[in-house]
């Protein structure tokens, strides 16, 4: 049998700006995931994406030929209809956390297949470890049987969907990659199709600590990307969400999940209620039941109800003590005024640093490290009061967490005015 | 000891447009070539240098980074000068064949360190290596007794001489990153400094059957390694010549040998004639022996003598038959009229697959295979007059050859006129 391609024709096709051919694109995931087109050829492929681009219906076929390398799962037998959240990735972004057990809680199944995080945003199975006893990894069949009897389930994305997009994602990350629109969206859609959700809200996040720096470039991510689900059958939106500026107050491990259970209780930071509701209004919305108000569950304790059973189902122990750091250090407001800039990059390179965040694939991660703040930018503060807690187990690490942090904040005088951009920029779809 | 640098941080510097210091450069080329920079890492990076450029002072620092990973020849103890000629590769290009003992003839050295084929650009190794007995290893010693004797060397470059080169060179070859003009002057130049040759002329080639396609991008490639040899010391000049057609009348192996001792001879094709006294004439002038007219020792055979000696000293029987094909396929001319066109490439890529080339690194190559043509660009024609000869010990190769050479050629109507472009197009030194 002879191959219909090879790898250099592929590349300097689109190395010289041309358009790769659904066979070139079906043949190259193909032959990279079966290992006959190397890693070699595939970084340099890659890096040609990333600086000439790629059209629409070459993400389409790219996005289609991760799926085909792998299995889809099917949740039609399911009695309610489901909805899924994904997002692009952000500093203090628990909301996972609360979304799935509220969505649950207004009759809507929330199938959430999760990553664990690399580099400065924190993953989700990351902080839900935290909770003692609890696991990640559950079969199809857990996972549909948890679907059917509590409604929700965080878990580990099992390794035969779309296996191409693995082992991509882990060469782009060592290959300078990763920033390329066209991979970014087939890497995320490729995997929410395969994993056969109803419905899809992306968050996508803009600002400093987020990929997409810019709201020009997070809106051409999320159309891309809300393209590529409605075409594949997936009612799929897009939020552009504020990333300029950390969620809630903490960063980290267990801190963000004890901050999460605030939430689930009806109190907890404002800018993460807001976001969590936006979200399950959307993903209602576009599961077909728009008639719940999910602020309403919040407050009568059925989301907080979903969650203890939810964690329950996967081992943990909802009345467990979360684990707390051996070591923190406290950094005092410089001087007395307004909080008029807190940097999310500098936010999460601190917790990263800490130990919350893995420096590589397969390192652990320490429950209790990261960072909490003790003000929002708007709030007033005074000289010397507690502005930021670091926590870790490991004290060697502090010197390098407070360089993250230098320059991450300002403090301005008393009087001055401060005028935050919305949290919810913009919705595509 | 911690690293200066990480490979992400120096693909991502070159990916978004911005300016390698001399520091990065150092490390990154160093760091591949111990193998702690991975292959799919240099490939990226090679990638964002081709579509991104490097100006002058990484050009330099590049190829400085690529000389210092491994040793330099010195030949300042020789009792005459040394000059080198590197051609850029083309199609029937035996020029080094009578260049080098006509250039020694006129009393310059010349150390001629060469590399094999791969694609359709023939290697001068394999050409010579068709001489019963030739071997083209030869040690450190060996080569400065011999350019001492003979006045003239074509070898094989030692292992020892740019590693990084070596390794990266096979590593663009699968990746579609060739075509970079930073990446083939580095490579080039690091190669032949590190030789350590006084003076070198380049015959860079221009047309449809070289990398430069146009004379634009070979003047670039031309000035950026005339100033990266007369920074380092080696005096430079380059000829701009034409490889829309291929040279002489024969494109393989020993008949390529065959043709270059007809011009030894006082023979041969006028092309390869004018083109091998062309460079000798710059090779001279460089060493500062431009007293000396190359054309008279073409006529007076003493090139012919250095030839002589010089397959004798590396083992060869200037006297043996040279191997000829098992079978030949003689195509006709279809009309009669005057040959127009004669296309590099087709010729190059048919002599390829008869088995004059490599599909692959290592693999073998036939001695005898290959394309003689019987007329040139401006040849009169008959109809069914032999227009080309396929040489080959595989017959089954003859189908894919003669695929190459369809559409490579035009016969025009008797009155058409024909004016070539120079061989010569230009010069840069």
């Amino acid at each position: 049998m002879t191959s219909p391609h090879d790898a250099v024709e592929v590349i300097i096709t689109k190395r010289d700006g041309g358009t790769l051919t659904t066979s070139q694109i079906d043949w190259v995931v193909d032959a990279y995931t079966r290992g006959t087109v190397a890693d070699e050829q595939m970084s340099a492929l890659a890096m040609a994406i990333l600086l000439n681009g790629m059209d629409r219906r070459e993400i389409a076929d790219w996005t289609g030929a991760m799926i085909s390398s792998g299995e889809r799962m099917d949740f039609s037998a399911l009695s309610r209809p489901t909805a899924d959240k994904h997002s692009t990735g952000g500093v203090g972004d628990k909301i996972t956390l609360p979304l799935a057990p509220l969505v649950a809680a207004c009759g809507v199944a929330v199938p959430q297949l999760s990553g664990r995080g690399l580099g400065h945003t924190g993953g989700t199975l990351d902080k839900l470890e935290s909770i003692p006893g609890w696991r990640a990894s559950l079969s199809a069949e857990e996972i549909l049987a948890q679907l059917e009897t509590v409604g929700a389930v965080i878990c580990a994305a099992g390794d035969g969907l779309a296996p191409a997009d693995r082992k991509l994602y882990a060469l782009r990350d060592v290959t300078g990659t990763v920033e390329a629109i066209p991979l970014i969206a087939s890497s995320i859609m490729s995997k929410k199709i395969a994993e056969g959700t109803g419905a899809l809200v992306l968050d996508v996040k803009v600002g400093s600590g987020a990929f997409m720096k810019s709201v020009d470039r997070a809106r051409e991510l999320a159309q891309v990307m809300v393209a590529l689900g409605t075409d594949a059958g997936v009612r799929t939106v897009a939020l552009l969400t504020d990333m300029d500026t950390p969620l809630g107050l903490t960063a980290g491990n267990a801190i963000e999940v004890a901050e999460s259970i605030e939430v689930l209780a009806g109190g907890g930071p404002a800018d993460v209620v807001e976001l969590t509701v936006a979200l399950a209004r959307e993903m209602l919305a576009a599961a077909g039941r728009d008639d719940v108000d999910p602020a309403d569950r919040l407050a009568d304790g059925s989301a907080m109800d979903v969650w203890r059973s939810m964690v329950k189902a996967q081992g943990g122990d909802p009345d467990a003590a979360l684990p707390t750091a051996r070591e923190t250090h406290v950094v005092g407001a410089p001087t007395a005024g307004v909080l008029t800039r807190l940097d999310a990059m500098a936010v999460g390179l601190a917790a990263w640093r800490l130990g919350a965040g893995r420096e590589r694939k397969e390192a652990p991660v320490q429950a209790a490290a990261g960072v909490t703040w003790h003000a929002r930018p708007g709030d007033v503060v005074r000289a010397g009061e507690p502005l930021f807690t670091l926590h870790t187990d490991t004290p060697e690490r502090f010197g390098r967490a407070l360089a993250a942090l230098e320059g991450g904040y300002d403090v301005s005088a008393p009087d001055t005015a401060y005028s935050p951009r919305p949290l919810v920029i913009d919705r595509v779809g």
